[in-house]
């Protein structure tokens, strides 16, 4: 147990110290090799190969076969714990969990939709299309819906060019994981429809560059979501307790 | 080697399964024992431990002394990975990485205080006022600036009372770090007058619980620091490269 505790601290002791080299831009863009590395920080290769991995699961290395570990663009370093976020999102949902995730992706994903349409790339956005004509074809209880909206709303955050933006990203797969199966079950109600045509109005305002239109189409669309849960919830009994 | 990696996925499904029972409300607010909950997983008490210990560190559990180990609130659980942005703040800012954590803040912050306007509590608004008050006696160039600065943004976005705007703390709480030693360095022109006003309308917009005046108040408080920022690197030669 001593032992273990004492693994721990020496592990995040070597991630620090490689942190710092890394962000003082010491190594370059490739690290040194493992036993290299084990020796300069005088560790195991065991403890030296798990700092790397506990970096490498945060996307700030990346290994290539032949060339070595590639020290990734800071931008891409995972500033989000998927770990809890998901974990928070297993849990049933609250009423008031529900606010908070609408409420976050209301703030969030019209400004990214808005920086998409401002200057997002030509291949951002194509792939924002591609990714909505995939989703057009699938119906909500066909296998590979839920993947495909994923895709398409993770798409819209990292056209927006803003690293913050697109490490939500994690937050609003989580949030329509949630919202998701709800909206499905009230189907046959030309719900899936309304959900095509105002990912539609989203690709589009993109695609012509209209920052204002791409808002406020972002807006309707999950303002469409927020409405069908809120009337799940209202529709339900009050809490117990 | 081998053992650590064996080790490691252990204490992985380990930590699955403990949140499992907790997102299920196996437990109720108390875990089990670590002797007992080693047994019911059938796993070594080093492995138990440092399952909690990786729970522990993301603010899901408290251990209390005579009580035990308690499950926080799922809303304190810490869906940001605080090493990461401490990491990404570290690293000397470029001026990509100050316009998309500006975009952010004036995206965070604004919403956040007029929601602390319109619903935070009485003991949340005295908190905001306490922590202002503190700020106000503190030059930028003594110590317990920089940390009574964190404070009072930090307490605003936990009186918003949404759970996903308090997760974003530790990414405001980054960006303060950043900005303000720049702005420090260019004191003795009134900047930390401005900045003293500036935080005060933010406070007495969130005490007359008028959210728009508050976002407004916001708003204005980051924008006159990205001007300081952006005068700092507009007035430097362009990047080479």
């Amino acid at each position: 147990m001593e032992q273990g505790n004492k693994d721990r601290s020496l592990v995040s002791k070597v991630m620090d110290g490689l942190v710092t080299g890394i962000v003082e831009e010491k190594y370059g863009a490739i690290l040194p090799p493992q036993d290299v590395l084990s020796k300069e920080f005088d560790v195991s290769r065991t403890v030296m190969r798990e700092a790397l991995s506990m970096l490498l699961a945060r996307d700030m290395l990346d290994v290539r076969p032949k060339i070595g570990t590639r020290i990734r663009s800071m931008s891409d370093w995972r500033m989000i714990d998927e770990d809890v976020v998901n974990w928070r999102f297993r849990a049933k949902p609250d009423p008031l969990f529900l606010r908070d995730v609408i409420e976050f992706r209301i703030l969030i994903e019209p400004r990214a939709s808005a920086q998409a349409a401002a200057r997002g790339s030509a291949a951002d956005i194509a792939a924002i299309r591609e990714a909505f004509e995939a989703f057009r074809t699938i119906r909500p209880d066909e296998p590979g819906y839920q993947e495909a909206d994923e895709i398409f709303h993770t798409r819209i955050v990292v056209a927006s060019g803003n690293q913050f933006f697109k490490q939500m990203a994690a937050i609003i797969r989580g949030a329509l994981s949630t919202v998701n199966p709800i909206v499905t079950k009230r189907d046959g109600e030309g719900l899936w429809e309304t959900a095509v045509k105002s990912h539609q109005r989203v690709v589009e305002a993109i695609e012509r560059h209209d920052p204002k239109e791409a808002e406020l189409a972002s807006l309707a669309m999950i303002d469409y979501t927020a409405e069908e849960v809120g009337g799940q919830f209202s529709a339900e009994p009050p809490a117990r307790g």
